[in-house]
């Protein structure tokens, strides 16, 4: 490869691994990448990273919950900045690893960065991922980790504004729908609390609504709707919103005249709804803005660990509520 | 560590880099592995693999389209399936890297098998892959390519299942939704030219819809639709479907009743409509028969590639049709 570069091995060496450590010409990084490519060379990132001491690798376990149209768009834009930044995005599937546990699975493949979308990753996680050589470690989730940079997603709020808007609008007996599925809780739970503490001091009243994703179990809920006597519902978000509104006006419950209807995430379907559907609007940290932190963090690993509150929550009032 | 597990050197080094040519009883093992936990130990999967000349990563690039919630349901019973084999799923992104310049990507990594869940990986991407030890690549597209193994996923029956299906409910001038947001004609060209299978030998027409995914697309398409004369539609899938029905009541438009409206994929939220949606319910491959095509090719690559015609399409005849 060295003779079709027209280069020393040494040359070929450092360009191939990247070494910081020399520098070399940006033409001449050219031409033995071109020659690699001709030679069919594919580098080894292992031992590129055994080599150099880190790799570019960020890891990011995928989320464990299913993903909507909202997360979707924010890691692409994520991915899509790390890569303008020379990173390789890798979604680490988490399934049956939990907390501390999942932290020593990740270390093993030696990322550079990790970024948790979500909670579990305790103190004891982030320094093993450290001492395994990870230079920057993001959280987000409800609160800060010591040791990590956090991005703090208070679903707390997303919670207390749709609360506010419901009182505003002059109701006083809220229902807050809590879905069954499998680890929407994390979301679900700090909702709840949010509706109640906008509730504190007021003579207004939460009640708690299991809910399964489900027509049944929607029609159900509307059977017996009446007899909960509530004049509004948070129903989590957007889709389980619309699940609950055409249960309801199955069973000739007007929305809003009866029951007020308020969804979450600002989907395109809850404008198809009639009424139109009345939604807290979240917004997500930038993908661009979190990439730059990875990167600023990768490059100084001893900055003191940042908090940034995101999340934006702003209720969309249609006509629904 | 050997001294803390009360075995020699050997025995540690064999047991934490899972070598199989020597036999280590189980509970040795056992010792060996709550030493290293005690003593915080993380394994490096770079050596490891370096090592054993194989690693248990199996690499997935993510899907280049935003994923609906059949392909959520069916990547998560994969993953499972396959860390149950031992094997550890990483989703590689791949923004801005095609066909066999991402083989190169990935090949990097060193996974022991990659499967590709959509279409642009050629028989060079294939051969880098193998070169660099893949033992097995699976590819989910529309075709078999050559040195893979092959879960070919037929959209032309999709479409031609559609199409069927409205030519049985005597309509004869059909439109077919392609949908403008970027990536998914890997899907939509082939519904429409299954569509065009179906009318072949019949009196029936097929009219091309380009429509993006917004109200007001959808309404600029609805207010011309009397004069495209049209008197069936296959809506691409369930949420376009939602997007064009919601348009066409609103344009005073009687469905089925003047334009039948079929979508695909049966979500629940084509029941919660009014008529209730026919819909093209799709099957994917079982996760867990993946994972042991995957698992059974690993521990013998010479295996000849196999295909298999997987996605069984269904109509399910609602009132919208």
């Amino acid at each position: 490869m060295a003779r079709l570069a027209g280069v020393s091995r040494a040359t070929v060496s450092y360009v191939l691994n990247n070494t910081s450590a020399v520098r070399i010409s940006e033409p001449t990084r050219r031409r033995v990448h071109e020659a690699a490519k001709e030679l069919g060379y594919v580098p080894h990132a292992a031992a590129r990273s055994l080599r150099a001491g880190h790799s570019r690798m960020v890891l990011m376990p995928a989320p464990r919950v299913p993903v909507g149209p909202l997360y979707s768009r924010f890691f692409d834009e994520l991915q899509w900045s790390l890569s303008r930044l020379d990173y390789t995005v890798v979604q680490y599937g988490g399934v049956g690893l939990h907390g501390d546990e999942a932290a020593r699975a990740w270390a093993e493949l030696r990322p550079v960065a990790v970024i948790v979308p979500d909670e579990g990753l305790g103190p004891k996680g982030v320094a093993v991922l450290k001492r395994s050589g990870a230079r920057a470690v993001v959280t987000m989730g409800p609160e800060h980790v010591e040791g990590a940079h956090a991005l703090v997603m208070d679903h707390q709020e997303v919670g207390r504004a749709a609360g506010a808007h419901l009182l505003d609008r002059g109701r006083r007996r809220l229902g807050v729908v809590v879905p069954e599925a499998r680890g929407l809780d994390v979301f679900s739970r700090p909702r709840l609390a949010g509706v109640r503490r906008a509730v504190r001091g007021t003579d207004a009243t939460v009640t708690e609504l299991p809910l399964a994703y489900e027509e049944e179990a929607a029609a159900r809920l509307a059977a017996r709707w009446r007899s909960l006597g509530l004049d509004a519902v948070f129903a989590y978000n957007d889709e389980y919103a619309m699940l609950l509104m055409r249960a309801l006006q199955d069973e000739g419950i007007d929305v809003p005249g009866e029951t007020a209807l308020l969804g979450a995430d600002d989907l395109v379907l809850g404008r198809l709804l009639r009424p139109r559907l009345s939604t807290v609007h979240l917004r997500l940290p930038a993908g661009r803005d979190l990439a730059e932190l990875v990167d600023r963090v990768v490059r100084d690993p001893t900055a003191v660990p940042e908090t940034h509150e995101v999340l934006g929550s702003r209720v969309v009032h249609r006509e629904s509520s």
